[in-house]
């Protein structure tokens, strides 16, 4: 069997948000279908050892959101390259809630997907989970994000030294908004998702 | 409930092969994905009153091509646009087969994935089944095909008239194979689907 083959399977990345009682998390993946119609269900795939999976366990409830291109590495990683049972991804990060009060993006994401657990099924290293879909909403007109894309696009190349180069505008490493002006005032929180100056970083003139 | 949502899942294109006994067919899904390493194992939801759907239902095991952009429109119709159970669709048409005897696409496909059914669920519209891969090959170096793509690139758009043009090749409909010449020879058969002269389409001079 030659696994690469597998790799031609293509995927969209999504932000698998979950809550328990006042535990709150999300998690990068890239599975999710739709598996029926009336009524509509989605199946998703989760990694048995993240801590995203076991809230949905405990709570039988998730919600999709489905990243679009205009998402930024930043968000990826606070999302994706980091164990909520390390960190509270959701501190100081005001996400909309659905009617679960399940987080949900408002920003970098085309659109959203509210479900409750059907039907589980443990495969060994991931849990299938069929959900039912309470509600959906479009978000955004942006194009929805692939693996492929964020393989090609949003994953950082290396840098190149800009530093001779005229400040014009700071960009919110978080959700992406932009700041134009050549100074980012020191207590500037972003309009978008609250963060402050510590998490923008500054556009160059091309 | 904004069903429109659900349409930013991202999804592949797939010919889903079949066989039960002497009945062997192939129909056109989008739905594929990984579900679980060591065993390696994927998710399938194919539409219950699809003819694949009882044959996979029958035999327990199934193929996937995974479609590349390589692929014609013709080929999509062959497999997607008319019931096995009216015709059979491999008739003529010489496919490679697994080891369980499925056959599989050999062109237009950048990787194929055998499998056999290890659980099935029925969702009602369609049933979800979860397949252990028994084999997959890597087929061609082409970008796999996407059903965003599939939309903008594949799908037939109007056609403009082309008759005062001159006629320098012939394109097989059904697989893609390009004879190089103005006059195609009236007992020509493809040399990689087996059609004859019915099956191809003139190249104009551009």
């Amino acid at each position: 069997m030659d696994k690469k083959a597998l790799y031609s399977l293509s995927y969209g990345v999504f932000m698998l948000g979950a809550r328990s009682g006042e535990k709150k998390n999300g998690c990068i993946t890239n599975t999710c279908i739709q598996v029926a119609n009336s009524p509509t269900r989605i199946a998703i795939a989760v990694i048995n050892t993240n801590y995203t999976c076991d809230l949905i366990k405990e709570s039988g409830v998730f919600t999709m959101s489905l990243l679009d291109q205009s998402i930024t590495f930043e968000t990826i990683k606070h999302f994706g390259m980091q164990s909520g049972r390390d960190v509270d991804k959701l501190d100081g990060l005001p996400l909309p809630e659905d009617e679960n009060g399940v987080p949900y993006m408002n920003w970098g994401s085309c659109a959203m997907i509210s479900a409750k657990v059907v039907s589980s099924q443990d495969l060994g290293s991931h849990t299938l989970f069929i959900g039912e879909v309470l509600d959906a909403k479009v978000l955004s007109e942006n194009e929805p994000l692939t693996y492929a894309f964020y393989q090609s696009n949003i994953k950082p190349k290396p840098e190149v030294k800009k530093e001779d180069k005229k400040i014009v505008g700071w960009k919110c490493k978080i959700c992406g908004y932009v700041y134009e002006g050549e100074t980012l005032p020191a207590d500037f929180e972003c309009p978008l998702c609250g963060h402050g100056p510590d998490d923008f970083e500054p556009i160059y003139e091309s």
